[in-house]
């Protein structure tokens, strides 16, 4: 991990290792897919399951980066990876990540052809059965969610502190050709790091003070985002708890340069941020200041999310697929 | 804004803000110029207009960069973009930076023509008068500088091809955080990737092809290189066979800042490049021409080299350590 | 593999497969130097040995690189590195390098202090005996090397200071993916980047303190910059006031591979650098001492700027369109 890496504290972006994670989570799901002689297919990422940021990473640390391919439906491969960070100087080393993740192979001739994935060999059978479970409770996920894609970020003149407005931020980025696969779409790791970028800044901005990535909920992909777009990547507060903030990312993908194409949304995902003293421990952050009815509306939603993750947890329950 | 983008002093590269100050300038006429059904383009940068950096930007601050569209002549596009550095834990805003540029649309299909830009509308009638004026304006300064072009900066005026002084190349590069340990020092790694850098322009001056590493001469590394360096790395053709090229590289570290220490040679090193033809295989290379009584002694110390590397191989003896 | 580590032709650079090999040995090494309780240290290349490229890796390959500690001495680590490079879509697998880099333990409080390598095991005696040979062989080059440090590459031998040769300096840039638009032509942005970057090395050398950008006069673009063309920036001082250096920067492209074309002027500008105090305060610059005709011509035409720039902002007039 290098200092471009991380924040001025030390800690490796939360959008650093995302990216890690998909990219190894891409290798090993295109890997398999052609594990068998037929049409040549590049694995595109279709969902991340929520993820938690389990212990920090720090400049300078070695991140040993490890995917399992745990279950295959007839269109999708589910990838677990899990992250680990060694100190090579002292030898310690420390689980920071656990992630699911969900591909579909595309044809490499016909990017809009999803082909069949070879089955993989369980050694037991109730993973098998685990994993039809998983399956299925995120394809019910995936359909509730693709409504959300109406509304925008708009800037607002000389807000006050604590407001949503005043730290609501967007970044546009024009997709090159590093950020593309063989088939010259953009790698969702790429993305979700822009994502991070742009949560973080308005955590910084609301709170003032060294904030890290807590967790990440589940993002869909809706569509693919092709080379030469224009990325809007816009981020708001939706509501804060003593010691957390939960962000709400919306990526809009622009063609420019393709007149039939609308702007459309690409992906959406609510992060969740905490704030840090000098030796490492949560602070308390100041409250969010919802003031439309939307954003009202929003703050409620924030809260039932982080009732029901506490209730979980509590419940020493496993975190949902 | 990140370690990377800035000096040893934490402030940010002029050319870093330059370089965000032409991407919002390109995205935004890029996308003006194909909101009409139509051929579609691309805007190139045609000028900038003189530019002052008003404040300076730092590591952790967040760079705002908007654009706007103030005057459109049949083919070109004017922007208008503004720069402001945020300090996100303080909330201070400054504005860094005002700049003009000149945009020219290009046909996707034919890079050399040049498509009409569709016309803005201007809020007042002033607007587009004085828009008329900066065109002229710098239109006329366009065509007086063309004629500076005549002069180089260049060790050797005019060399023959196939000489040493023509294929010869150097490169500088300063020292950033992101090329070094923790420590301090530059990564090998880093220096390695540079020295192929060079050999590979030598090579591809020499012989204009494809060209490809075919092996690395023993690399001794003489001293360490630090942060804040300026290092300058050389190469020269020493010597060519049938089908391979022998480019010394030279590595020499410059403390800029720290007057106490002299230039010194860091490390040296052969590489060996093959040019290759379509189909990957080896093309015959140009013969290199020695002029001077170094450049023949280098050529035969290279020949000597290689002759005896050949041996080695023939005589399947293990290459040595 | 992505499309900034290899040339047009798909081939990646040998100079990226050499920083992964270095990356890895470093880990490696530092790892196994720090296994043992004592001072902190990190491993620091000393010497590759003589590395062959033995099969192409091309974009959209994995590499793998596994890396082995093969002999320790008292001071110094062999690692041997394997690079394979694996096509993911077809599944086939191929050794492109086989490596051995030396590393030396320097401390973490004390850079100049080399500590002691813990020993390894061997599974085999001879294999510690075979080790021994490499290291005493190696030492024994790397003795021999050394004398080969006097030469330079250099236009102007041992040029005094404050002169415009003194600080001159030039950069060669291969163009690459990312540095381009869809058309395949570079980024104004891009080539402003590197300028700034000249200018910068020029101006550092010259006052050997902390500098920033102050302005940049008017550029233009003259012709477009194609991919795979070999970009010549050079920049040279050519006025000094009390506070302030101007630095005019060229910009010549080379089709390295089109032997139709020949090098062109590609856009040129005039910088103007400050020199700052640790409080960010400008600094006197010292004077430059131009030497020849055309030197002191460029003297007094930087003059001119920048007394007809000063003349207008003291007549509060805008600054020029």
């Amino acid at each position: 991990m290098r200092p471009d890496d991380a924040n001025v504290a030390g800690n490796v972006h939360g959008g650093t290792i995302l990216k890690m994670i998909e990219e190894a989570g891409a290798i090993i799901s295109t890997r398999h897919c052609n594990s068998q002689n037929g049409e040549r297919c590049v694995a595109a990422l279709a969902r991340v399951e929520r993820t938690d940021f389990l212990s920090p990473m720090c400049i300078g640390e070695v991140a040993h980066v490890s995917a399992e391919i745990t279950y295959t439906s007839k269109h999708s491969v589910e990838v677990q990876v899990h992250v680990m960070s060694e100190n090579i100087l002292t030898g310690t080393k420390k689980l920071t990540n656990k992630a699911t993740l969900w591909y579909v192979p595309l044809s490499l001739k016909n990017v809009d052809k999803v082909l069949e994935v070879p089955p993989i060999v369980y050694s037991r059978q109730e993973l098998e059965e685990e994993g039809r479970k998983r399956y299925e409770a995120q394809k019910l996920q995936r359909m509730e969610t693709t409504w959300r894609n109406g509304d925008m970020v708009q800037p607002v003149a000389n807000p006050e502190p604590n407001t949503v407005s005043y730290s609501q931020s967007s970044l546009i980025h024009l997709v090159g050709p590093s950020d593309c696969t063989l088939h010259g779409f953009v790698h969702g790791g790429v993305t979700m790091k822009l994502m991070d970028e742009v949560a973080g800044i308005v955590a910084a901005r609301h709170c003032k003070t060294n904030i890290v990535t807590a967790s990440v909920d589940a993002i869909n992909f809706h569509d693919k985002i092709r080379k030469g777009c224009v990325v809007t990547i816009s981020g708001r507060m939706t509501f804060t708890s003593n010691k957390s903030m939960e962000i709400e990312v919306l990526v809009d993908a622009d063609p420019v340069v393709d007149n039939s194409q609308k702007r459309y949304r690409a992906a959406s995902a609510f992060f969740t941020y905490v704030s840090l003293n000098q030796e490492g421990k949560p602070l308390p952050v100041p409250q969010l200041v919802p003031e439309t009815e939307d954003e009202k509306k929003r703050f409620e939603d924030g809260k039932g999310r982080y009732v029901q993750m506490k209730a979980k947890r509590q419940g020493h329950t496993e975190p949902q697929p």
